[in-house]
């Protein structure tokens, strides 16, 4: 097996190279998992939106892009501060060019997608501050494993994603309250990676909570519940249901992280069947390093879509060259879908161009 | 082909010996649409509950005994003023002797089940003698459209069966206003139809919105609007986005010839891809006539499951021989459906013994 050049593979290259033949050719489904939190909404902590408020809109208008081209909730599609346009770009381009489905779960959101969702409960998590995250992650769990496995069921193969802003940060509070070494190492969706402000927040929360980082080393939804995001919860159920009988894409950069410390202490059985697909961005990133971070849970295959931006023709998107974005929507690992469930007739550059079209299209009616 | 014993074939014998040939040995996908309606709590319309006014929660107590084998928003499970259990008994031996995935969608209900569902956007259905039935079915057809492509995409085929409490009222009312000659031919819960008493109530919601019987012949979307339910438009929506990929078999009764009608303007294209699987109980019942008003509208196959529990060691299914319950949650399709999955392995004999087995333990946990 020669695994296709626009995918670099990390870590556990034999275990990549198997995980691209077993699924090479084959018909996966992507799953987007959408979620809000207050945390978000901390100043400097999201990218995702235009100002922090704006952040509550951020995954329903990505989940309508997904479906429609064209977001509902807000007006054009989310954007960060500087203006450059969500990830859910190169995601819907993916799943649009290979003919990929797609569903979504909401995992507790402030603003519901005008689109069909599948729901599992969950509610907006708070500001982690409060070492209050999320509640009832169990039941989020239990109901999404339901999911993960009736799609188990009857998909070849399952690619989940994600969009929910300062997920980042929330990873960076369950894996330091399971007691993994992630001070400085989580990403961002800003060039300049705020650790510091990320760590204080973290803190604050663990603190509020009377947790010491490592307490919750063998209770990861009570970590989800303290430091946390709702999207875990379902995102973790998921991956849990549907590697029970297939193998599974976790779509996205070190917010995987936390799922996968989440299921070695869950749900290990599943470790096996489940490889992380990112993006160049995420696994070049200077400010963070996923590949530190994921031999410190489990040996995952980590593949990495070698998509390049640096001459497109939009602004906006040569930005994602210089740190901005990065990851999101699960683009990283829909990019890999589409090259893969192609035997490699889509690639990076092919896809570029529709990106860019889709690029052109959003820009030209937002205005 | 030779059809087994245990499926009855009604109406276009060839199409359905096609239909049985197109999915033999196949992997279907269970989605049961549930809905509520204020309609059902009209007295003597809907036996799917104690008393009218639990008529709101036999949707979400049929789907959670579905998933879990016992009912959370309810104790027991759903049954008749006389005490006899809900036809999801029949549906759950069924889909687990097969191991047929299921998925629930929410149409519109007043008491959400604690399961995972599929949200399209659907609100509880109102009293028809307002002639404000439905709110939005556009909205819910277009959004159960997309949910039906994405399945008809992963699946060999789909079943798609329905909770809603006062259905055959309710398709009564859409026959009417689409002009279709149904008065006295849909089917009951009870073994006493009272056809007086849905005319009456059809009547009222159609003079109440100035509508002659007829008049939506060419708008079935404001027919559910006016004297329909919310599980149509999710229903018609599903199939005609699942039948445009896969075959689609409609499990039910004569709340399936409502759907069908408004297939017949919306989406004449997929007819060809749909068949009805019901239960002997309709075909057989005498105070209603299935084949008659499938036929009214379409060369539409009408399977039905030749399920007989004159024999039962339980009082409480051998009323079923007596006319009552009939058929729901997709009961009689699920029964065809793991047939045909188990290429004829699985016997309604066989599932006899199960289904009494689930009855057993239903009523002794009960107590």
């Amino acid at each position: 097996m020669r695994v296709p050049g626009d995918i670099i593979v990390c870590l556990d290259r034999e275990g990549a190279v198997r995980f691209i033949e077993r699924v090479w050719g084959l018909e996966p489904v992507f799953v987007c998992v959408i979620g809000t939190t207050d945390t978000a909404k901390i100043p400097g902590i999201s990218a995702a939106g235009r100002n922090p408020e704006m952040t509550d809109y951020t995954p329903a208008a990505d989940v309508e892009y997904l479906f429609y081209g064209e977001c509902q909730c807000i007006e054009g599609v989310p954007v960060t501060p500087e203006g450059i346009p969500t990830p859910a770009l190169i995601t819907k381009s993916a799943v649009d060019v290979a003919g990929i489905p797609v569903f979504v779960v909401n995992a507790g959101v402030r603003v519901r997608p005008d689109v069909p969702y599948i729901d599992v409960g969950g509610v907006p998590g708070g500001d982690i501050r409060t070492g209050r995250a999320v509640r009832d992650p169990d039941r989020v769990f239990r109901k999404a494993v339901i999911v993960g496995r009736g799609f188990g069921r009857v998909v070849d193969y399952l690619v989940v994603g994600e969009s929910i802003p300062g997920g980042t940060t929330t990873a960076l509070g369950v894996l330091l309250a399971m007691g993994v070494d992630a001070e400085g190492r989580v990403s961002s969706s800003m060039p300049e990676n705020p650790h510091e402000l990320k760590v204080g927040v973290v803190r604050e929360g663990l603190a509020a909570a009377g947790i010491r980082p490592g307490d919750l080393r063998d209770d990861p939804l009570r970590a989800v519940s303290v430091v946390g995001d709702p999207m875990m919860a379902a995102f973790a159920g998921l991956v849990a249901g549907a590697a029970e009988e297939v193998p599974v894409l976790m779509a996205g950069g070190t917010q995987m992280v936390a799922i996968l410390a989440i299921l070695k202490v869950l749900r290990p059985d599943v470790l096996g069947n489940v490889a992380i697909g990112t993006t160049r961005w995420i696994v070049r990133d200077r400010t963070s390093d996923l590949e530190y971070l994921v031999s410190c849970i489990s040996r995952v295959p980590v593949l990495a879509a070698n998509l390049d931006f640096s001459c497109s023709r939009y602004g906006g998107l040569q930005m994602y060259e210089r740190g901005a974005v990065k990851e999101g929507v699960g683009a990283g690992g829909a990019v890999i879908a589409s090259i893969l469930k192609s035997r490699g007739g889509i690639t990076c550059r092919k896809l570029l161009e529709v990106i860019e079209e889709n690029y052109g299209r959003i820009f030209r009616s937002f205005r």
